[in-house]
């Protein structure tokens, strides 16, 4: 059996397999009405037991989304903005929207001191969230740290999942991972306590571990609590300026984080795989091999909004009409935008932090 | 390695093997003042790590003493009553005292609903501990589903012990026991998280691994917190009625609860092994094997304050002077007053419980 882990490196080469391997549904973009451009792209490629929520949506009935803030360091990726751009959907069509700090996870997995992962999330993390789009107003916070129902849960799963079945999902069961994951699993449920109702966890695949064991807790509860299945939602990984499937620190060259520089996210765009051809007469007359392409990646998952747009550079660029120089100056500027928008407004979204309130 | 298992039932046959292999110090009666009957008798048979403790005693310096209650039903045993003995000795030499009641072990190690563990702990075993001695008055209580600072710490020391070290340790690991085992350590150093002191934790050998793995915490955690090491202080077990080791529930004719009607509990007495002959004539002539004799071992443990009255019966039992059924008689005499006391002790201690304050 192959297994995602979340905590490590090792990545599913092919989105196809993955669906196929661990029983997702494909994402099909006509069920969810205005889908935001990563389901109408492709980027959302597929979900698991979403069809209690489509309903909630379609009857408007209640519905929850969630998702964790994992404050290691001042530094998010464009993965974090994926996840937030689908909250941000969710939320903008009545769903209870939780964002939670997971500092125990911070220190159970990774080790991380709990005040500094706090500074973190209060500093950044929660700033950053609420400039990609997060409405605060609407948006329930909490540090795991300070919900003692989310720990005391995460107490009563651990009796509900066996080592192995730990071992067999995320490939390894130390201590400090058995607990970050069982808190994981407490929160993913934490907002059906009050009220019973569906929930969607917009995740990278790499979460999926979590959202599985959280269903299978929800069977095994039963009885007691009659929860939900909460439903996965995944997106692809924004992949690496050289091409690779995943930006990772240990390819600095390639990975854009947020916020980064502006000229430096330029210079890293212009050195990036692009998809045109070795010669200009060769691109004028073969076109570009736009798949390849990492600037215009980045513009269809990250830095343009406009289907029309989008569509007009993949077809000019394709035909060879559009230069590898010219996507990339786009790009650039997109990105100089962006990255510009990112400072100003996670410097509002500061003033902000203080007035929020956090559930205990 | 022999394994300790403080959930299940496999039991040390002779204390002083387990005094070498698990590498104890064999309890010297000379080294505390006034010692109680439990130490004066043997009763407590070991420590570990105690000299922090018994130099505090000495020189009048800061101290705790801590126990947890396990609130799975509402019965308690004489091991209990051992433990409450010697927290009462250590809190009347000046020791800050803590009782925590173990909901969280209960729910993730047992099963147990929170709710009825704290029902469980409020009707019956908070009250149980004041009426066996315990100063309410000078006891910090906590429910550890309560207590943010220990399930806090729960979390961090998870990253600082390994799952080979808990199978070593525990003889299995399961998620559930994991979690309870960290937050029994992180219980045992709660109260150094103010105020660095030494501190010691009265338990049935059973619990040893408990002690070992905490002490291993404070050794790998020594740069963040310089905690002081938690002593050990290991009492015997009370003997079941038909001389095993250790009274259990699967012997139910053997075994003495807290409360038991008075006169059950004499049913059971007077079945109890006997150090007595076969025949009047030959006890007269060779005297009982009072070592075998579990009326004479309820006095010496449990029944009896009085060493000089002890001694003498002891001696004419020896001698065959005494009777088993004398013997029997006194037990029975003993533990009906003790039982009727326990129980009217118990309806006042159940008044104070309103008024205690459990820290959170």
């Amino acid at each position: 059996m192959r297994i995602i882990d979340p905590y490590g490196s090792e990545l599913p080469k092919d989105y196809h397999r993955v669906i196929k391997d661990f029983g997702l549904q494909p994402f099909n973009v006509k069920l969810l009405p205005k889908p935001n451009k990563l389901m109408r792209r492709g980027v959302v490629f597929a979900s698991r037991g979403l069809e209690p929520v489509i309903k909630a949506i379609k009857q408007r009935k209640k519905f929850y989304v969630l998702s964790g803030i994992m404050p290691t360091s001042q530094k998010i990726h464009f993965g974090n903005r994926s996840v937030v751009e689908n909250i941000k959907y969710f939320q903008d069509r009545g769903a209870k929207t939780y964002i939670l700090v997971a500092d125990l996870e911070a220190t159970a997995a990774r080790g991380i001191d709990l005040k500094e992962a706090k500074k973190n999330a209060l500093e950044f993390h929660i700033p950053a969230y609420i400039a990609l789009g997060l409405n605060p107003r609407k948006t329930t916070f909490y540090f795991q740290s300070e919900n003692r129902q989310v720990t005391n849960l995460a107490y009563e799963f651990s009796k509900k999942i066996t080592l192995n079945e730990f071992r067999a999902v995320y490939g390894s069961a130390d201590p400090g991972r058995i607990m970050s994951a069982l808190t994981v699993i407490a929160d993913v449920l934490f907002p059906q306590l009050d009220e019973r109702m569906p929930g969607v966890i917009p995740v990278g695949i790499d979460q999926d571990p979590h959202i599985r064991l959280a269903r299978d807790v929800v069977r095994r509860t039963r009885q007691k609590y009659g929860f939900f299945p909460p439903a996965g939602f995944y997106h692809k990984y924004t992949p690496a300026l050289n091409g690779s499937l995943k930006m990772s620190k240990s390819m600095p060259e390639s990975l854009l984080e947020l916020p980064e520089d502006a000229r430096e996210a330029c210079r890293k765009i212009r050195k990036a795989l692009s998809g045109g051809r070795k010669t200009l007469a060769e691109h004028r007359k073969l076109g570009a091999i736009v798949e390849n392409d990492m600037a215009f990646e980045m513009l269809k998952q990250h830095l343009l909004e406009d289907d029309k747009k989008l569509g007009k550079i993949y077809r000019e660029y394709k035909k060879g009409k559009m230069l590898t120089k010219e996507v990339k100056d786009l790009a650039c500027e997109q990105i100089t935008k962006f990255m510009n928008k990112l400072e100003k407004d996670m410097e509002k979204a500061r003033k902000l932090v203080p007035k929020l309130k956090f559930v205990r």
